[in-house]
């Protein structure tokens, strides 16, 4: 499955060289991670709670174009597994049609004392009927 | 009594009008405040691991002169009372001598489980200890 | 005039306490006063396209009740004149009905070169408009 | 050349899962660069002034153990050119002797109109002088 969100540049994520810093498009991969969550029916916060957190291990991005304050960008987010515990999502940030970047980041499952943990049964259903829709 | 720590302004701290963001303020002068505490011989990590915790209830900045990438600050900060149970921090930001903002920020303590509580009585020596000193 | 928007609250936003940083609240400020400006039909962007920033001098905020992760809060933003050259921003977070901070920014006008300047003419109408509305 | 630089984990650095956020080890590595550039001899800032900016095209992460509120990381910074135009810089982040992360970014040289300019001679002269050192 294919999830949009919009995310809106403030001042904030702007930097001296007049647009948005390197760094928030991790920030904004997050955004877009949460709600693909939420399309799938079941919120990250809902995973948590259950005690299954799901820490980045690797985080990738290529800047095409700049983004600039007030501008109204759409985070593109999509899943695949990489492995029979590892999550995959790709990410494109676009603006008014426009490619501004890609990237990806992997995550694995851990419980709540931090001990690596494969998928529970539940989630690696939901997560494998979500890929076949991407 | 009063602590002085350095913080150097990073590139992500800027924003498009060329000098720091008003929001990194806040986190300049939580670094100021953590050092405050390891210089009190207590470090706010050791606290939390006590199930003490110091939310802030108010914070506070007045900005007289910006703040540019690479600066190198001076975070300057005191504490005292201001109320039984109401801890305040007052912080200067400075730059080669310098006053560029000045602010406070007031903290409640607080269980692990988000009960507010009054600080435990060693806590509270130390504290006033470091108050006399100020 | 009494403006409205909403903030997704991000895992990046939260810290180790499990609710979010104090000093995002004061990103979130930044959105609801952008937002105000939208609203008034001029957007922030415009203005500095024009020469004309609007630095905050003084920020300040209550904070009530914490921010939880996937919160979508309500950032409420009004505006009055403080003064002939000051504009002051007011701000609420609510969550669900309930208000979780208050705060306010005061803002003065700057030119590009960093000299503070009155504020022109048509924003001071403009503002003046606003005003009557909240 | 090797260049080492220390950061202190704030708590507006870490998130809800108790340790520091994926997105702020590219602040850390940017404040790694920034302490490289420093070492050469040319601060990133004296860059900017002659008109020469260095915005990223690229940036990876590797996310091994995570960092925790009040540690005292170290970044290792070394360079190498990654084509004629092209500088990469490569990051570890280290905590008493531990390997938290690995990273790199690529970044090309830019006009202050944003226009993709090849590195100055001066600048390529210094880079390659670091190169070799590394």
């Amino acid at each position: 499955m294919v999830v949009r969100n919009q995310i809106r540049v403030i001042y904030g994520d702007t930097d001296a060289m007049g647009h948005a810093y390197y760094g928030c498009y991790l920030r904004w991969f997050e955004a877009g991670r949460s709600e693909w969550f939420r399309s799938s029916g079941a919120t990250y916060r809902e995973l948590e709670e259950m005690g299954v957190f799901l820490p980045a291990v690797e985080a990738h991005c290529k800047y095409q174009k700049p983004a600039f304050y007030d501008d109204l960008l759409t985070v593109v987010t999509t899943f695949q597994f990489s492995g029979p515990a590892r999550l995959r999502f790709d990410y494109r940030i676009e603006h008014e049609g426009e490619l501004l970047a890609t990237g990806y980041t992997v995550h694995v499952c851990m419980s709540r004392d931090r001990k690596a943990i494969r998928p529970p049964e539940a989630l690696k259903t939901l997560l494998h009927s979500m890929e076949e829709q991407s």
